[in-house]
Order: structure tokens, then sequence, then C-alpha cells
């Protein structure tokens, strides 16, 4: 392409946007902003898109069947599955209010996701054990009303994504093709140029709301990554923070046992305050909190002062609860006779179960709340002052420096972002939709379903995040609007007739070729364009070029430059670009 | 593909819908209602779009650049052009009513047409006439409320369209780049397998809203086609009926001039029941009809009684108003004295201006209703009752039957069904949006723009329309899902073996082909099917084939089946395929 062919340079392009993905993309005209959260894909944004979604087509190709839902679906759809109520990025689409209203005989559900659609799909087609298992994927732009929409790409309220729905006879059908899943996701990411368990890792997650299981995250490991993933050295097993089993480090176990004391501290709440004011190592103070579970009974929950609790991944699964909050004030103070910050696990009331983190069981000459308004305990030992409890557990949110409890190994901690995930939905839209088959037997059962998803414009976004250098992008070949980048200095016949012949001869090599033929730029305003786009290779032809018959190549994903012989330029070129990440 | 790798039969394949198309798509699996107007393309479908799409992008890659837009756009871009209120099919995304309008930061609408965005992104880019011309082009959904959405694909609530914007310096430049964008739609249609005209025409059509200049439709010939064009066989020159200048053909001249009479006729007031009661040729009766001009002042209308009047492509156009509209009953009996169905050409007030249409001009002995309540008058003539008009035009619908004025032949009239068009948009989004540029002289000037669109997802739908019969579809060989069905009889090994080398050598040799591998359906089952889904070339092979060496293939445009020789197979397929459409 020539780029006097095409519009590339927006005029805002001062501007800065509050994520690196944003600003290049919108400076290079990739993209181009038109509310919070909602772009328009310009001619080197939709050349990269498409490079995503044909790798992801081919993968998918492999395990599913490509279909094209609606975006719209009727209400009915959202209201059987009750998500109409629980999903909070829900768009309505109808003929609007004043002025737009005029007919109220059509309202509809702008998808964020497509369970509500397939389900019935399938439901028209499935109803016997020969059919199964069968899935369908589809790549279309879904909805989302975010309340915050931010960061370019990463999070907005209308976006690309590649969905996969998987149906089968039950849970081990399912598993064994999740395993084809999980494979194809890691080939896919592969393509992009990504290294498994280098680059991006197969992170447990929460199963979410339909399953008590883990669910699976593809993270590419990234600096500014929105989650923080725990990695197992040794296995390379990682979790996501919100699921990550901890062990703490516990501190040193003190051989004496100093005597225990109350100390008055009025107003000393926090932990931090309580260890200023105390003047101890916060590894030697305890949390204890109040919960109440189920709407039912109150709980205390002890943890050492430098965790919190993980209360919906850890605890609520612990209690086997159905919901778990913080007492309010009011009950604590029913419960523990005083207010909230003086809870402790000594004297308490006998009647609360007492669930304690493992990060307090080895502790000595700890401190605790008292109890009691106003009183602190400290220098209180396991036996000599309380019982051991009897239930002690994981639950609390893992932090760095923690150790894998099956491996006493301490994870690796780093910030990724997620780039793909994997669902089992179980029979839960299958129920809604009344989606069943006829076994062997001429029983009824409910499918057993699964969800893939790669969020595909998000991935453009989070490949600016992790590949560019103040200058610019920095695109891996697969994914590069064009594969090279010629670039013309001055306006001269000589200079502009061998620029076409690269031009040419790169492009019956097989080469996607860029040329800047511009006339009106200069030799800086150019290179900083194309270091702004980051087309992996550059050319520079010039007068000089002619002169000395030697060619200045620029490899952009290193920044390195060579100069090659004129005749050498199409081997040269390949040998680079085959050496390309 | 292998036929049981795919679920392809709907289970509620019996239903009759209100189309051919929707009946058909449907009960062979190409797609799936979810609303009115609302479908998912299933396997076939996505097959027969990907190909409808890939077409039309590869010649749209010649005149103009892909670029993907957001389907949501602010408000302020539909309040800006002002056809917030205008049109009438906008859906409105937000986050709902209760029970899911939780917040109300964020409106959008979603765009049925893209001008309101594609404007303003060009104008990020846009400054100077250097960068014009130039085009953008889109492949995406479009969201329009129709209140009646219906048959099938042909008017649908959520649909696929291409739609290319062009930017121009003006009308000159404009022109210049329309040509090439005529041609390459007509490029274009010809890869679909149609005939330019033979199959398909350009029209000419209304210029809308915003030009009052014709625009140009891409109209397919179709029995059921929702327009009516009109064809001058010499030069193909096509006209769509509310554009089709017109000249009746003129009722035999009397030489004999009968006396003029008053005929009572209370109550006889429409044509037909007049051409009853006065038992006269309806050729010879003339309906003349009161309208306001502007709110301003009323004309009389004049027309052979067999004709309608043309009030917005032709009255309205001769009289250079903004608006006309009917006068109301009491209005005209402030004009005319009497009662709707009495107002004629005599004796009408003489401040009323009269625009006669041409059909009349030529008459004699005539009817005309008398101005007078219950009154019409026969036997008129020129000249001796009432003096001849001086303003004749042609104001009236075209008709079949009727001439083309310049070249005097009768139009060729069929119906037909719109597959693209072009429109002149002038600088109407330009001077909504400010988008102008500084030309050569550093003058600023609005940007001069057009508009193309083609339907792609009901391009599926009239195509089906057009080529099916009793028992399915017929694709034409560039749209159809696969190239080749393969139906297998019988599940004995070497059947079985014979079939999968068949579908391994056809694919080898460049052929995409679907392999009905089905165990538990019969023969007749399978061809039904086969019928049903109109893949052009269809080979069965059967226990008889080995037996017989003896293949035999059906080529489903047109039915015929031939008997092939097993080594000539590729071969043959291969003349059948070069043939087809």
């Amino acid at each position: 392409m020539r780029q006097t062919s095409i519009i590339t340079n927006p005029k805002k392009s001062s501007k800065i946007y509050d994520s690196v993905n944003a600003t290049l993309l919108i400076k290079g005209g990739f993209i181009n902003q038109e509310a919070a959260g909602i772009y328009t894909f310009l001619h080197y944004g939709k050349r990269v898109l498409d490079k995503i979604i044909n790798i992801v087509r081919e993968e998918m190709d492999k395990i599913g069947v490509e279909i094209l839902m609606s975006a719209l679906s009727p209400f009915d759809n959202w209201i059987k599955t009750e998500r109409i109520n629980n999903v909070d990025v829900l768009f309505k689409a109808d003929a609007g209010n004043e002025p737009t209203r005029k007919r109220s005989d059509s309202a509809y559900i702008l998808q964020p996701t497509h369970e509500e659609m397939v389900t019935p799909i399938v439901k028209e087609f499935v109803s016997s054990y020969k059919h199964l298992p069968v899935a369908f994927y589809q790549i279309q732009p879904k909805f989302r009303n975010e309340p915050r929409a931010k960061s370019g790409l990463l999070r907005g309220r209308e976006f690309l994504m590649k969905d996969l729905y998987s149906f089968h006879k039950d849970a081990n059908q399912f598993k064994q093709y999740y395993a084809k899943a999980r494979e194809a996701y890691i080939k896919t990411f592969e393509r992009f140029g990504f290294k498994y368990n280098q680059d991006f890792f197969v992170v447990y997650a929460s199963g979410g709301t339909f399953s008590d299981d883990f669910s699976e995250e593809f993270q590419l490991r990234l600096d500014v990554g929105e989650d923080l993933v725990f990695r197992v050295p040794s296995t390379n097993v990682c979790y996501n923070r919100e699921v990550a089993p901890s062990k703490a480090v516990d501190p040193e176990i003190e051989s004496e046992q100093y005597e225990m004391k109350e100390v008055f501290g009025e107003g000393i709440i926090g932990v931090d305050e309580l260890v200023n004011f105390l003047n101890i190592d916060i590894r030697k103070t305890i949390k204890t909190l109040i919960y109440i579970v189920n709407e039912e009974y109150p709980i205390a929950v002890a943890v050492r002062g430098d965790y919190e609790i993980n209360e919906d991944e850890k605890l609520r699964k612990v209690l086997k609860a159905t919901t778990i909050r913080l007492a309010t004030e009011e009950e604590v103070k029913m419960h523990t006779g005083c207010t909230i910050g003086y809870a402790g696990i000594l004297n308490l009331n006998p009647n609360i179960r007492l669930i304690c983190d493992e990060s307090i069981a080895n502790l000595t000459n700890f401190e605790t709340g008292a109890n009691k308004e106003n009183y602190h305990l400290i220098n209180v030992n396991w036996g000599r002052d309380v019982e051991k409890p009897s239930e002690f557990y994981d639950v609390k949110v893992a932090k760095d420096g923690d150790l894998h409890p099956s491996t006493d190994e301490r994870y690796e901690v780093f910030r990724a972002s997620e780039i793909g995930n994997i669902f089992d939905l179980g029979t839960k839209f299958s129920e809604s939709f009344d989606l069943t088959y006829v076994d062997e037997k001429g029983e009824k059962h409910y499918v057993h379903m699964g969800c893939y998803g790669i969020g595909v414009s998000r991935l453009m976004g989070v490949i600016v995040e992790k590949y560019h250098d103040d200058n610019g992008i920095k695109w891996p070949k697969s994914l590069a609007p064009y594969d090279i980048h010629i670039i013309t200095i001055g306006d001269s016949d000589d200079v502009m007739d061998y620029s076409k012949q690269v031009y040419v001869d790169l492009r019956e090599n097989g080469y996607d070729v860029l040329w800047d033929d511009r006339l009106d730029l200069s030799a800086g305003e150019k290179f900083a364009d194309s270091d702004l786009i980051g087309i992996p290779i550059r050319i520079i032809i010039s007068k000089k070029t002619l002169e000395s018959g030697s060619i200045e190549i620029k490899n952009r994903q290193i920044n390195d430059i060579y100069f090659i012989e004129r005749a050498n330029l199409i081997k040269q070129v390949r040998e680079i670009y085959d050496n390309l990440l």
C-alpha cells in the first residue's frame, strides 16, 4: 500500500490518553475514539484485527464450527436465565425516549455475552446423544455498559470477542473436549509470538457463579496488567490472586514466653495504628473480624495482621455458605460486647464459631483484641493463655512472599493481563432453556456446557502495552499491519523509481509492504511516524542509497540498524524477517 | 466437511415463513430466527455470507480502504445532523428501564447507517485538497427498528451492510469517482453470477432527501421483487417507478365532437364508480385534485382517470415546492364550491393555478367534474368548451404500457429487488460536522460526499428468491456454501472407503466438498436434504456405483443427471463445474 493513498495521521496526535495503548493506537491512526470505551478501527487497526482474527479462526476451526449470531435478543431470553437482574452491564435497545421513542413494541438486549442466544439455537438442533459433543464459535462485537470504560482497548463498551460454546453429554465428555480447547488456546497464543510459560500462562481463577471448580485464564505477563499471578516455579502451576492457595512465612518463633498484658488503647483500631502504638512486628498481630453467615449466625475469623480475608473464594467455600458479610457495628457490639476493633480470640463468646487462618497457628507472644472496650492483649501464647483452636484454614488473600502450600516453594508473583478464559458452565443454561438430550437408554438429561473466550480487540491493546517503547509500537510479525515499511527520502526520479522497484520486488516475494511515498514530510517526520506505527522491518531509500549501493534496514523490534548490499536485499530481508518475534 | 461433524437439520423444519427465502434458509439450516427481522447465521449461512463478503471486499479494495466502525455512537452526532428526529427507525441503547436501568450516564444511537460516524472520523484526518479524494468502506451490522420487519432476510432489524463513503473537493471530483464506483458495483454483481442488463440493471431512483438529482439503484430482476422497473429497450436506461418519465398512449381521437352535457350523479365520486355509471372509457375521464403548496396556496392538478399523481418526485419538482399535500374536504369546498369528487377543469376558480398532466392533452369528448355539487360534464372538448391550458407536464405515476417520452418506445416493465445503491450526499453531512478542506488558493470549502451501499445479508435472501425450485435452493457457484455434495448411500466398508477417497480427491483438486456421511438417514431423506441445501453439484456413491463403475452426478442448477465413468470423475466434474452459473 502506498501511504499517499490512505489517510494515516490524525490531527489530534499530541493528545495523551489514559493508557499507552490508547495513546499510541490513536496517534498512529490505528483506531479512533468515538466515546468512552467505543472505538473505530481504521486502516492499520483493521489489518491488525484481521490478523488476530485469522489466527484465532484457523485454530478454532479445528475444534468448532463458526456461526454469526445477532447482537439483539428478545428480553425473554434474559428473563429465563434471570440474568436480566444480575448482569449490571446490560444495554437495552429500543425505540428510545423522546424524541426518538415512537414505538414500544420492540425492545431488545444487546448481548454482552451470547449464552442466552446460543443455548436456544442449539435446542433447535440437538435432541440425541448422537448430536453431542458439538461446538459453535463466533467472532463479533459484544456490548457492555461498563461503568468505567478505560484503558483504551482493554475495557470497552463495544468490543470484539471470539466466544466458543461447547455442548456435552456430561462432565466427563466436557473434560475431554476442554483439554482439546485448552491446547487450541495455547497454539493460538503461540502463533501470536508469545512463548508458553514464559510470556503467557494458564492460570487458575474463580469459576464464577456457575461452578465451584476453578476456571482457567490465559494471562500475558505485563507490568501494567490488572491481574496478579502466583506461579509455582517447579510446576508452572499458576493462580490468579483471588484463588491462590497461600502459606504465610512465619515470623521467628521466640523461645521465651513473655507475660501476657492488657494494654489500654482507646481509639486504637486499625492494624497500622496498632503496630505503631505498640511498636510490634505486624506479623505478631491478629485481626479478628465478625461475619454474618447466610444472614443466620455470626462467626469470628482471625488472620495475621498483615493479611486480608479472602471472603468470596476461600472463607465462603470453607463455610459452604451462600452469603457472608461483615457484621455491622451494632452486630459486633452485640456479639463481642465492644466496638469494632477490639474483637479478639481470647474471651470470645463461646457460642461464636472461630475460624482461624493458618497464618496465626505458629505465632508466639502475639497481640489480639481483648473483647473488651479499648483493650488489646499482648504477649499472648497458644496453650498458656488460650487453647489452640480446632479450625485452621487458608482463608486469606495471597500476597507476594507467600509459599505454595503443597510444595513449600515461594511463589513467583507478577502482574499480567487476561487474554483468554475457559469456563465450565455446567447445566446452568441448559436448565434455563430446557436444553436436553436423550441418552442410549432413552433417558433425558440436561446438556453440559462450556464457554471459551478471547477478547480479540482487547488483545490488540494488550499487545501494544507489552510491545512498545517511547517512540511507538513494536508489533510481533504475525500481527503487524504490514511486514515491511519502505521509507523514501527525497523525490528525485531515480530515488522514486528505485523505491518502487523495491516495493514491487518485496511484494512479489510475498511480503505485505507499506511504502511511505509522501513528498511533503521531512525525513525526521517519516522516521518518527514509522517508529510510531511499528512495522517490524524498515527499509530506507534515499539519494545516498543509490550512491553508496548500500541500503539501510532497521529491525524495529530491537531497534538494530544494518547496511546491506542492494543485490542482497531480498535475501537479507528474508533472514531478518525469519528471525523476528 | 463431513456432515456428521456439524448439526444441520433443525427440528422445526415443517414451519412455513412469510417468504421463500426465510422458509428455505431456516429449513435448510442456513439461518435461525431470533426475533422478527433478527437472524443468526449458522454454518451454511455463514459460509454463503463469507463468499458474498469476500467478493464485495475484493472489489471495494480497488476503490477504497476498509475500516470497522462502532455500532454505538453518541446522541450528539445525530443531533448535529438533525436526523435524530427524522429517521424513524433509530434504536437507542442505554442501561434500559427497570429492572435493568441502573445508570443513565450512557445512552447511544445504534447506527442504522454510518454517515453520522464516518464524517467526524474523516474530519480528524482531512484538512487539505491534497487529502482528497478518499474513500472508506465498512462491512458490518446495521440496526433499524423497522415497524414491519418481513420477508426473511429482505427487510431486517439487524442486518449486514457494506457501505462505502467517498469524500471529494467538489461535484466534479465526486462524479469522476462515482463512475469508478459504478463500474466496481457492476463487476461485483457480475462475480455473483448475474448478467448485467439481463439479470441486473442500473436503475434511476429518487435522490432522496439530499439531492434533486437521481440516485442509482442496482436492481435484480425478480418476480416477487418489491420494486417496479421501467426499462427503455433500445438504450437499457432503467427507471424505478417512482421517477420513470411517462408518456401515456392516447385513446383514439374521435373526429366528431358530441354535445357537452351535465350529468347528475349524486354520490358518484371514485373513478371506477364513475366509469360504470357513465359507461365510458376510463381513458376519457379526467381526475382533478386540489393540493395545498408550501401550506400557502391551492392548485388544481388534472390527470387522466387511469393514472395517479406522482406527488413527491414529479409534481413537487415541477412546482419547485418544499411541501405539497392534498387539500382537506373543507379546503376543497372553499376553493371549488363543492365536495371532493366534483372538482374539474371547467368553471374552475380562475385564481387557482391549473397543472395538467400530458395524458389529457389530446383527449376528445372527455369527462370532467363540473365544480358543481353532484354534477359531472361529459363530451367536453378542448377549444370548444374550455380553453386549452398553458401548463402541461408529466406529473403522473408511470404504469405498464407507457412510452418513454424521449424515444417513444414502450417500456419493458418488470419487478425487481434492490441489491445496491449509490447516493450523492452533496455537502449535507460535511456542513453538519463542519468537514472542510483548504484548496490550492487557501480557500475553505465543504467536502462533497457520496455513499454506496450493498445489503450483504439481504443479498443472500434475494438470491434465494431468485434461484430456487419447489425442492429447495439452487445456489450460483460463486455463492454456494460448498461446491460439491457427496451423498453416500449405505454403510458398507467399501462404499464408505470409496466415498472418502472421492472426498479427498475432490478436495485436493481445490473443491469445497460437503460429504453426507450420515448413517441414520434414508437415501430419500438425504436427496431431499441435498435439494434443499442446493449445492450445485451432487455426486451419489452407493453399492451400485461400485458394481457398475459408473457414478451418478446431478447438476442441481438445472436438475440434470449424468452417469460418468469412475476414472473420468475429476475431469467430468471440472467440466460440469466450469459450465455452471
